[in-house]
């Protein structure tokens, strides 16, 4: 029987620890007709992750027991169940990490993100894929082509979550888009913008070296905050885009930011919510409702790895310039670190000890 | 020339005057050539006549000079503007309230209500159409069949407004529907879920009396609200319902009801907001975002008249029970009196002292 | 170990045969996790079944070997597989006859009817549920009312032929629909356009008896074809209506329907093709075109079963009209006969000797 | 009393005559107030411009008196009507060669393009705008940045064509596009389906020079039509493509190619008409109806010059490229010429003798 190294990131008690165990114990689990299981090549690390190594919940998930952390990830496929016929033993896969375990209501209509009962890597009390070897349901691992790396797959999820931000908002050819945030999610919200037609994107930050960074890979406006009312922001939004936007897209969860989104946005236009902040807001719920301008959440995403795949192959976005750091896996601790820290924009584990390339 | 008696209700210094004056004027005026000239039959009262009479405004809309109120009307064709080809001298017509003035991109999309520059009866500065004899754009004039009555077509108005709330919140086969407030807005709101096919639809209200009303029309279940928390009114909405609604339509504006609505709506569902309230509010947003529960605005409405009427033609409907009280014209002011008190739903004035049947 | 009486009505050969064997082999068969077992109660014979009795196929889908027929079906749960939460014994359920078998591109987008693979009750090669016993994916099971009978039950099938097609046409409040055929597909949507809020439903065919019948379930108008040209019948179903209609059914699959389902319709509308007729038809598709008058076709249904037992119970739809013939299962050739001669609308066969109730 | 030279270029009895009058009749015309008169610029022929002069009639569009030609186009402001507001005399502006002349059913809805009594640039009877000066409705005409040409502004209408297809079609993020035809409109569909973000798009056409042009403009790959059979180009574009393409534009109005499109397009995909060809075609339509693949026609477009223009503002979109052939107005007889010959691709008519800049 062979055994795996299955080095693992796990949390616990708000702590990360590096788990160096054998992984029969992978072999021995119940290994379903429809799984995979997968070398791990790319992990990248996401702002949740490091909120859950701080603060050891999100909202209503509670970390309760020992968690493999990760869930931006890419691999290699190494063993494939008897019913699995779209990968095999050597394809490179993108691994999304939410796969439904029930057929439900939410499932059959293809909103499976919202499926109460789904797995998802590294929302407790599910296991990521932080590690060395992992097992993950075939359905949701896509294969990669050739001309895309093991790191343009691992980034198909924040990209996901500016597709289905920007899906959701409805941006389109010749759109105006205002996005408050100029974090990872803010910076894919801009790439994803742009590739759907967008015609000008104007993002906003407190952050001067961040806003550096939009306008690097694409922004056409950026707005520095300082301590301008929310009107204020909007006029100055509606000033440079030369009109006020059909669509913004909020990612910082600010009660601040989503009043700016609804003062911001045009009638009949739509404010996507992605940044997720304190449980109560004030805000000026009626200046949107009178000029019709929608509010949307976004949880998670779905249905959006195969258009990434396909957008990274035709190479008509450039995802890996949000790479700004790389750690090997057994350096998981300063990765994290360096995460928390705010420093640069997406940092990468690599866990293949043979093959720490891109 | 001829010289109409224009008798108006007009609307000045929170003081509601009966106008006797000649009607030369308005032969005098620029009569355009896609100008109707109406000889007005029934007139509903909207609460948004009583507010601006009690308060002067609504919101930015300021009454700065007399203007004659009135928007839910319907009357006969006495004049065509040259250019008129769908109505001729006699036709009986529904008239909606809101015409552009500008071909700007708002109507090019086909949402023309959310035009800036619309006229628009009874907003200041626009005058309404409580008064004898008016002259509207006749592409917004829409001719009755001979099975719809003049107050039906008067009542097309307030039905427009649930026509595209329940479009807006997508109301289909087999639906289930939370209504907040069980006043004229939530009535018709009733009375359009239904009609496109909800399977369900619960009604909360604070008054027993106009809970019986929506009982009386159509509601399956009725929520008497005392003092309970929002949450603890969702629960009780599913609990009626037997699952929670996929469509919430709010039509309170108040805080607590918009707090419930977010609370109650099914995730991947909407809330839609029909009551306008204060201008902050506080509400768990990142409730609604996470569960992609959409919070969409109705203003006014569009495009609704045409469907409205054939539904009223095809006898699916009954609106005519939402008829309460019936005044003419020349006892307006007892009228008003009554909208005030909240006594019955829908008051009508017949402006036509040769006709005061339905 | 249970040994159940699987009492099945299997085709082979063109020839129907009433199957009496031991159902141990259902017990023996691999029992997944997500599978129950259900004592079926009735199934209604559909056209398709008919036709592989008299052609062994229907285009690609070719009888190879002996087939269980019946798809339109409800029953009684009497196990269920390990996983399975929302059933338990006892349960009453309508199913739903398309499971796919895999979580591919179509599935994950909410459009599993398209999915190659999905298994569907009496297509060949899968076996229907025309037997005393059959085990069906618990997903597709749906749990019906206390106040929705069996019969309802088993004509959610017929009835989401309906819906899928008025919800792809987007019937909705106000419509005017044209209805191209008054067999049981035709009379489905007839029923489900006016529970969506149609305003007015033409329905044309060439059996005057067949119309009646459409008279009787609420067509507002119906047109007797006789040799018409497409052209001609446009033209009339305009003058009935008083307007082209927004939406054309057409049931039929023939020519010259397809025909005058383009002439009919309205610029801007849909036509939907739900009857299937020859591979190639000769239609005026640039008259389609250049009125934008979208044609879309329906394979079946997805996502109606839980609107249509909504619909169902809340009493706003009555299916059971549809009815004209019920046999007991042993006498399936009689009925199969019925329904081949085409008397009455739908046969209704009983699989539950100690049940032959409704 | 200002006098211009109103050189057209005039089709009647299928010959095209070079009038030069008096402008006087400008003036005299009645102008209405919503109007502006312009000093033209720039006018791409059309194929239609090209049918009309050599057929006379396009369907049912008959040319029966002596009409100007020209539709794509864009000029300078030189007066306005006294209620326009959005523009100033000075201004460069692109032309909307459709302005509805009554605000019906389709105007309310946003669908204007079908309105019956649009005005239409040189469809007959309505007067196109290949002359010295021309008048419009201002709302129908669109300031242009700094930064687009007037041979941009002109390109817009051929453009517009090509987003109104691609979002009938629902052409986004990561879609696989087929096009048949590499003509002009072809070209503008390859160009736009690009701009919405499509991943890879295949244009098929029967002349390798035409291909050479989409690959130029950036096809992912060509097929060279020979007699192959449509199954046949199908599978060829599926091996290209790796996968059925979610949408196909057929921009030829041939027979074979809409056969084509039918057998190529995805299951749940859309297959859009663009071409224009025979009233009656042969079409495999039950293949499209069971697997779903929608049909739709355009007719012109609506809606889509404010997004053309923030786009060629916006630089993402380089449609100069398409220009191969220019001519002074007065050799308009050699630049029609040129453009029956099927040299190049579009020809520009320069109508403005002191500035013949793009």
């Amino acid at each position: 029987m062979l055994i795996f190294k299955a080095f693992s990131i796990v949390l616990w008690s708000e702590t990360l620890m590096e788990t160096e165990c054998s992984c029969s114990h992978v072999e021995n689990l119940w290994f379903s007709l429809t799984d995979v299981l997968l070398k791990m090549h790319s992990v990248g690390i996401c702002g949740s992750d490091v909120h859950y190594w701080e603060r050891g919940r999100i909202g209503d998930y509670v970390v309760k027991k020992p968690m493999v952390l990760g869930h931006e990830a890419s691999g290699t496929v190494i063993k494939v169940g008897s019913s699995v016929t779209h990968l095999q033993p050597g394809d490179r896969v993108a691994i999304e990490p939410g796969a439904p375990r029930e057929t439900d209501e939410f499932c059959k209509i293809g909103r499976y993100n919202l499926s109460p009962t789904i797995f998802f890597c590294a929302t407790p009390p599910d296991d990521g894929n932080l590690c060395r070897y992992y097992k993950h349901n075939a359905n949701f691992c896509y294969k990669l082509p050739d001309n895309v790396t093991f790191e343009e797959g691992a980034l198909v999820e924040p990209l996901s979550v500016g597709i289905h931000a920007c899906r959701r908002a409805g941006v389109t050819l010749g759109s105006r888009v205002f996005i408050c945030g100029a974090g990872p999610i803010g910076l894919v919200s801009l790439l994803v913008s742009k590739a759907m037609g967008a015609a000008q994107v104007a993002v906003s930050d407190l952050s001067a070296s961040r806003l550096e960074k939009a306008k690097e890979i694409g922004a056409d406006f950026t707005v520095k905050i300082k301590n301008e009312r929310p009107e204020e922001v909007a006029h100055m939004v509606e000033g440079l885009l030369g009109c006020m936007p059909e669509i913004t897209v909020e990612c910082t969860g600010a009660e601040a930011c989503i009043q700016t989104g609804i003062y911001a946005t045009r009638a009949g236009g739509t404010l996507v919510l992605v940044g997720v902040g304190p449980e109560m807001v004030t805000v000026p719920i009626v200046n949107a409702a009178l000029r019709e301008v929608d509010i949307k959440g976004v949880f998670r995403y779905c249905n959006t790895w195969p258009m990434a795949i396909s957008m990274l192959a035709s190479k008509r976005v450039n995802v890996q310039s949000l790479v700004t750091h790389r750690f090997p896996l057994e350096q998981a601790l300063d990765a994290f670190e360096t995460t928390r820290r705010g420093l640069g924009v997406k940092v990468m584990l690599k866990c293949d000890p043979s093959d720490q390339n891109p």
